[in-house]
Order: structure tokens, then C-alpha cells, then sequence
């Protein structure tokens, strides 16, 4: 389904797998990336191969304006992707080039830029207030000025649908003034996401008919249909379709990139992926809701842990014949799995996958691997998640083979004997933290307290005080990130905290996780697990 | 949009909105329906105004032959609806009036009778394993059967589009035999849920051409289109849809009946629910949600809380000039709400539309307006966020602009003198909470000390320990839901902790938020503003 060639080979410009869940996706209610995130995110997104990141409007927003910069200056290398900035057209009664959000838009220093435009009447008179030749002048002053700097402009053509549908002629012309100032594609946007796609096709195949332009579509999911309508309109020759992760986005979201990936792969068979790139899309997906902090839907159609889950006793017995009867496609196609699975991790073949790529050898092992699969599976009906916690799971490996050699994997460097956290919101308002450790590392027992801004703070400053004399390679190891999800407990059951810790020694960065009902116990777990990681590979060669 | 005549008035047999959540719907993985939920589901399914309810499998499920013994016998009086039995034709090589679960049908008491069918000439001959001669047999017989019982008898024809696509002869066959025996209608499952609409249109309008049968449509939802093809399908002559609340079902669910609803009323205009009807889609699905003990989702087309939430700056200002510019309906359409969200990236006009929103009149209060804005603005920036906690919002919010006439705030219920939290992760290995409070209440010190899982809920335990005496209401506030975000500091600071807490009392559910370096204090503050927000609450007429 994908193509043969080798990875990182790129797929040429037939067709754009447009991602723009760094501007557009990051307008769901509860979304806040920082640019950290920002960084991590289109990592990702590039390791699944879309075409396009597009990465936020800088200028606009100061984070965005920070991530481009960041970017340019080689924070974020790109194997397939093209980084892509997003802006509007000129103000009203100025040139493009003295408008300070169109130079921001060449500052940030993308190839391609994407811009907004007003294509409905209504819009144009009532919300930017001016006539349909000026904003059509915008389009084409903006759009031209960018060209002539050397970037690739897109133009999103907003609220087209019912521009189209109230007032053609003025839909039409803005598309002309995009098109013909040298913008290589429009994007017909149903901004307000109310179409329906029988519609929405007919809608695209007259415009790309009157027009001949190459055509983009970007769906808002407000009648429950924006994957549908995204794959009517690649039906009726759109070649440029924008999608976000998790169909992340205002309201009730845009088109989910995944869904929209696994229809054109698996059913109209089109390579819009690199190799490879299919089997990502479940991993890439969980792990991005990771980084946005949003439970993955365990519903959602292709990459949800339901997606291949069957219940139906009627079907159980007829499953074993033949499972193809009752999937709509092999679910290892887009990285998926047809038994119940907590995540991905908990199969053989992956774990010893996973563990090569750990640097554990687990060919050869059978009882090591049935160990880990057993203990991973036991541990994520817990609450755990070992997708984002590379780290704790090298460690849950190695537990059961051993070190680089198999041989017996050392002592760890420390051993808890108890600690204490007391919180005091004093009588004048002050909140103090402080913490107390008493702990055995190289035969001696050491107690150490010490004050933080919180309790983890606080319990993580005891430690150090307590370890740094013994173990010399602590002053390097900084907590870089952490993070903390509430689950929902099961039927009868409390809530249960699940944290994760990003440690970094100024060379690489690793990530462990905790879980407990108390989240000081979750991120102790976490930050023991963070040390003794660093600890093992002092050791290995 | 919907008909005029007086609530209650037969919608007639033109068109068949067809709810399946009692049968389909509970395949979902995490619900659990008792017999109590299913008749609940029933009488809110009925308030809404669907056509039919598919009530269950009597005779393979003992809940479901409950569940219909319990509506025969009274319990369950539908005004609108028409309650369904769902069941399979007989088994091979017996006769239908002597297959117990066809008999069972019929003790089942309904009106109607859902008969489920192979259409695919490979599940027949590998899953049923006979050949299509004694398939369509046992779909005359059964259907034959139930006719001359009285019932009124309508045939899913099971993996329909997969099996027409593979052998289009023994699709049409199988739709032969139900019909000729005198089913009503013939409903054409994509039970795999691998179509997409334009396809999937094809093949109805072929089917309806080539049978002149009444046709029915079943989508599940693998490729994300289930509420698209549901519609797809209408449009191309199927007058007969099932859907489940919420889209409910096995693996990535089925057609969402208030997404499909909202399209079939608002977009097709078509009258498919009595008059009012729709204005009741939010509140029923909300109470669906309620009645299968999952958290409804709050970006769902048409009925979520964010279905018509507003986030971008560059909308808040147009939104106030023309609120339908910006949503594809009016939300009172659906009985939903413009809601818009308070971020760093909105201003004065967003606010007062907030206020509106929240009750608290801004108009005509320019200093306030400023004073709010300048201090959600001084709160942002410190790592406040609003957009998702209305009730700590409309505290600030009053506190400018005094009670609902405009006359000062109450005192706050009760004030804090000092909290100490203490945590023991012990020698054995046990880890324990424990918090002590010192408040003043209705002119008296109280201190109380509590134990919880984690800090926070011992904390909780303890505040509410202090006051329940003095505050009647505070036993039917409970925590609904606990949600902690860690905020990267600005470069040169530590980072800090938002947590959002969501309370109930059983009636409304309110958010508020907590922002503090310490994870602790930032809960506190949540869980203060939670009790003082619902304090006013009882105040206000």
C-alpha cells in the first residue's frame, strides 16, 4: 500500500499530506503547547512522513514566532517534512511589505508560507470591512511580495463553502487574485465545517473545473463529517489535504490526520506516506496525545486501542476462521493490533522490536520476553503507559535480561529506606515544602532534608542532598520536564496518577514514569527510575 | 426546521429514526447497562422523539428478555416510540416456530422485529456454513413466520456493502428473500465500517434501483465516516437510518445519533423528530452520557460542551457583529450554546460576551470590563487560564461588578488560617496523607485533621471535615474531576502547576482553577473557589 522505496525517500509533489496541528490543532479547548512541545510535536509528525508542518502564525503569537526561531537556528531538522508559516494577507490600506505580520512571515524563515483570505462576501464587508477589490488587492500584493522573496505560497481560501454557496463570483475572484499572483495551491476551507461531503464534492469538482487551480481541503468536523468530507474532495481532485493530529482544533475539530491517512492508504490505495510510514500512524498518534496531555480516544477509527477490539459474542468464534471477515482492513497496516491491548507495547514482536531499539537483546530469550509481556501487561491494567517512558521500560527490560551481556545488571545505586513531605501554608500565606530522606547508597545510611517549591521539588533536592556525594554523576542530571495525568479509576475504584519525568544530562534526555494513587509516590517512582537509568549508563560500554 | 404540529403528533412512517444504543450501542467497551439504565435509555431516547428502539436480544442476553418483560408489564410507557426486538433468523436445518430464540421474539411483546441476516456469500458459506440456498431459507422462514405472528418485520442485511462488492448476486438474493416474505424493510449494514460516502451512495442508489425495496442504512464508524455515510446514504434513498447515542459501539462506535439527527434536521431539513424535538439533542445526549457512566465528549459534533466554543481573538470581535458568521447553526437549533472561551489571545469583546454568558451584565461597565481584562491578562501571563473554568472566571468577574443587581459581594464562606500536609512514604513501604486544617467559619476557629490517598484528597477531607457543620449544602458537592497541568517556566523561572477541579452537586457542575508553583496550594485554591462559587450559587435567586 505504501511505496518501496527506501525511507527518508521523498514522495514528490503529486499530492500533500498537510499537517496543522501546531496553528490550527492548538485551538482546542485545553490545548497549550509550549515551544518545547511545539518542537516535539512536529518530530513526530516528520518521523511519520507528512509532507507539510505547519508550524504557527509567528508575529501573532510570540511561542510561535519563538519555535521558528528556534528551528532556523537547528533545533528542529527535518527528514521528510517541509516546515510551513502561517499568516494572513496585508492589512487593509497598506503594502505587503511594510504590513509587520507579513514580515514576520518571512522572518520566520520557512520555504513555504501559508496564507489566509477571506473568500466569503459577508465576511469580507462585515468582519474585515472592506470591498471585494481591496481584499482581493491583499491577496495578490501579499501573495506576490512572498514570491518575490523566494518562498512557496499557499492560500487558504476561508469560510469558501459558504462564500461559494451565497456569492460565487466573489469566492471565484479571490481565488483568482491567489492564483494568479503566483500561490501554488488553494485550499477551499469550510471553515464553519458545516457541509455535508455528497455536497461538498460536487462543490470541488465545478471549482476545480471553472478554474483549473490546484485545489486544498481543510474540514472542520461540526457536522461529524470532516473525514468524509476530506476524502470526497481528494475524490473530486483536490491533491493538498490539511488534517490535525487527533482531529484536534476549535469546536468540534478538524479533520483527524489519522483517519484521513488510514482512508487514503488503505482504501483509495494512494502512497501519501513514506515507506513504513502507515505502520507509525498509531504509535505517532498515542504519542502525540501525550504531548498535547489529552487522553487518546480509545475510539478513534484506525489508531484507538478499540479500533480492532472486538466484544460481540456472535462474532468471537468466527473471528478465529477468519479475522479479515470482521476487520475492515489488517490492522498491522497503520500499526494497530486486533486483540484488546492496553498499548502496542504489550506484544511479543514488538517489545522485541522495541527492546533492539533500547539496545536490549531479547532475540533468542522466549521466557525473558513472556517475563516483560507479562509484567508490561500486568503494569498498564494499573495505569502505566510505557509509550512515553522509554526509559523505565529499558530498565523493566534489562530487569529480565540482564545487563549489555546478559550478566547480572549491578546493584542500584541507592535504596529508600522512608521519606517524609510536610506542606505548610503558614498563618502569613507562605507556603513552605520540605522534605526528608533517609536513604542507603555504598553501604551507609544517609539523611538528608531539604526545602523546595513544591513537594516533588522538594523531594527530589532531599535526594540529591542525601546522593551527591556518593554518586559524582549527579550534578549532571536536571529534571528537563514533567508531567502529570489523572485516570479515571475503574467501575469502583479511586483515581490512580500517572507521571512522567524528562531528565536530561546535558547530552541526552531520557523519560520515566510513576504511577500511584498519591502523585508525590507516582513521581518519587519516576525520579528513582530517572536516576538509576543515568546509573546503568555509566556502566554500560 | 422541525414540524409544527403539538409535541407528541405521530410522525407518520416516511422516515425511520432508528436508535439502536440498547443493543449495538452495548457492545461499546465499558458499558454496562443494568435493566434500569436500558429503561432509562428508553424514556430518554421516547422524550427526544425517536421513531424506534431497538431494545435488546431477548433470549441471548437474560437483561435484554428482563428489560422486555419489565416494558410489557408496564414500566415502560413510550409516547413517540416504538419498541423493537432484535434477534437472528433460525438456525440451520429447523423450522423458525421451533427455534427458541425466534420463539422468544415473540414473547418479547414488540411491535416490530429486527431480524439480522449474512448478506456476504463468504460469511455465509465460512461462518455460517451453509450455502446461500439455505441462508435465504432461513431468512423466508423466520421472516414469514413473525409476519403471520403479527409482528411487523424489518432485516439488517449483515456485512451488506462487503458482500455486494464481493458476490453482488447472494447480496441481492438474501435482500430478495426478506423482502418477498414480507419485511418492511431491508437495512443495509456496513457492519466491517469500511466505506466511505461516495461509494457508499453508489451502491444504494444501485440497490434501491435495482430492488424497488425500502431501504435502511447501519454504519460503524472504522474510517470515521458513519455519521457521513448514514447521510450519504438518505440522500441516495434510504428512508430508514439506526444510529446510537453518542455514535456508542464496538470498535470505533456507529453512527452518532445527534450528529446524524443534527444533519438530517438542520442541513437536509427534513422533519425526523416531533416538534421540539431537536431543541432536546444536547440535553439527552449529555443524559445518555450520564446513564452509561462516560464522561461525554466535549468536542462531539452539534451536542458538545466545545461544539460551538470560540477560542481565536481574530473571531471574538465579528462573533459580537455576527454570532452566525461564525457557526454553521444556531446552536439553540440543537439546544446547545455559543460558549466563548477567555484566552490570551481574546479582549474586551470576548469578555462581555462571556459575562452575558455567565449572567453577569458588563454592559454598559467600561471600568469593570478594564479591570477584568487587566487582571485575566495579569493571571494569564502568570499561567492562569479561564477558557475551561467558568465558575472561577465569574468570581473574578463579580468581584468587579458586585452581586446580580450590582451591590456587593457576601463575605466569602469561610476563610483559611493554615494548612499542614504530611506525607510518609514509611519504612514498610506504605504511603500515607495526612492534612490538618485551621479555618474560620460563621465566627468560629475549627480545626480538623483528615487522611486521604494523596494530598489533595486529604486536604479536601479535612476542609470538608471543618465545615460541614456550618454549611448545609457542602454534602451534595462532590469532586467530579481532578486535572493537573504542569506549565514550563519563562526562561529563568521554575516552572508552576494548574489544576482544574471540577465539582458537582448533583444538579450543575461547575470548573474552577488553581494556578501556584506548589501542586498543592494550586489545588487548594481550585477547591476554594469550587466551594465559594457554589456559596454564591446559593444566594443568588
Amino acid at each position: 500500500m505504501t511505496r518501496t522505496e527506501p525511507a527518508g525517500t521523498p514522495l514528490g509533489d503529486d499530492f500533500h499530506l498537510y499537517d496543522t496541528t501546531l496553528r490550527d490543532g492548538a485551538q482546542r479547548e485545553g490545548i497549550a503547547y509550549s515551544v518545547t512541545d511545539k518542537l516535539a510535536v512536529a518530530r513526530l509528525l516528520d518521523e511519520l512522513g507528512v509532507g507539510f508542518i505547519e508550524g504557527g502564525w509567528p508575529g501573532a503569537l510570540p511561542k510561535d514566532t519563538e519555535f521558528f526561531a528556534r528551528a532556523a537556528a537547528g533545533e528542529l531538522i527535518l527528514k521528510h517534512a517541509v516546515l510551513v508559516a502561517f499568516g494572513s494577507t496585508r492589512k487593509a490600506g497598506t503594502t505587503a511589505e511594510k504590513d509587520a505580520q507579513v514580515r514576520a512571515l518571512l522572518d520566520a524563515q520557512t520555504p513555504v508560507v501559508t496564507l489566509v483570505a477571506k473568500s466569503d462576501r459577508r465576511h469580507i464587508e462585515r468582519a474585515l470591512r472592506v470591498d471585494v477589490a481591496e481584499a482581493c488587492a491583499m491577496v495578490t500584493d501579499t501573495v506576490s511580495f512572498l514570491v518575490r522573496e523566494g518562498r512557496r505560497v499557499f492560500v487558504d481560501a476561508e469560510h469558501f463553502f459558504d462564500g461559494y454557496a451565497h456569492d460565487p463570483d466573489t469566492a471565484l475572484r479571490v481565488l483568482d487574485a491567489a492564483a494568479g499572483a503566483g500561490a501554488d495551491v488553494v485550499v477551499l476551507c469550510d471553515t464553519n465545517g458545516g457541509q455535508l461531503p455528497l455536497g461538498l464534492a460536487e462543490t470541488v469538482r465545478e471549482v476545480a473545473e471553472r478554474t483549473g487551480f490546484r485545489l486544498g481541503i481543510h474540514c472542520q468536523d461540526d457536522t461529524s463529517c470532516a473525514v468524509a468530507n476530506s476524502i470526497a474532495a481528494v475524490q473530486a481532485g483536490a491533491t493538498h489535504v490539511q488534517c490535525t493530529a487527533n482531529g484536534y482544533g476549535e469546536r468540534a475539530g478538524n479533520a483527524d490526520l489519522f483517519a484521513v491517512t488510514g482512508n487514503l492508504v488503505t482504501k483509495l490505495g494512494m502512497e501519501v506516506l513514506p515507506t513504513g510510514g502507515a505502520a507509525e500512524l498509531t504509535r505517532v498518534s498515542h504519542a502525540l496525545a501525550e504531548v498535547a496531555n489529552i487522553a487518546p480516544d480509545t475510539h478513534q477509527a484506525y489508531v484507538g486501542a478499540s479500533a480492532f477490539a472486538h466484544k460481540a459474542g456472535l462474532h468471537a468464534s468466527a473471528i478465529k476462521v477468519d479475522p479479515l471477515l470482521y476487520n475492515h482492513i489488517d490492522p498491522s497496516l497503520v500499526g494497530n493490533d486486533m486483540r484488546v491491548l492496553v498499548t502496542e507495547m504489550a506484544g511479543r514482536a514488538s517489545l522485541e522490536l522495541k527492546g533492539r531499539e533500547l539496545g536490549v537483546d531479547l532475540a533468542g530469550r522466549p521466557e525473558a520476553v513472556t517475563n516483560a509481556v507479562n509484567k508490561v501487561k500486568r503494569l498498564e491494567a494499573q495505569g502505566w503507559s510505557f509509550e512515553a517512558a522509554d526509559a523505565s521500560l529499558e530498565l523493566l527490560l534489562r530487569k529480565e535480561v540482564g545487563g549489555a551481556q546478559g550478566e547480572p545488571l549491578d546493584e542500584p545505586p541507592f535504596t529508600l529506606e522512608s521519606y517524609r513531605v510536610v506542606l505548610d501554608h503558614r498563618d502569613d500565606g507562605e507556603v513552605i515544602s520540605e522534605a526528608t530522606v533517609k536513604v542507603h547508597v555504598q553501604g551507609e545510611r544517609v539523611i538528608a532534608t531539604a526545602e523546595g517549591n513544591g513537594p516533588v521539588h522538594a523531594l527530589d533536592a532531599a535526594l540529591r542532598k542525601a546522593l551527591v556525594g556518593h554518586l559524582p554523576w549527579l550534578d549532571t542530571v536536571e529534571l528537563a520536564d514533567y508531567k502529570v495525568r489523572i485516570l479515571a479509576g475503574h467501575p469502583g475504584t479511586d483515581a490512580t496518577t500517572r507521571v512522567l519525568v524528562q531528565s536530561s544530562d546535558g547530552e541526552q534526555e531520557w523519560t520515566t514514569v510513576g504511577v500511584h494513587p498519591n502523585i508525590v509516590e507516582a513521581s518519587w517512582l519516576a525520579l528513582c527510575d530517572a536516576l538509576v537509568h543515568k546509573h546503568l549508563r555509566t556502566l554500560l560500554p
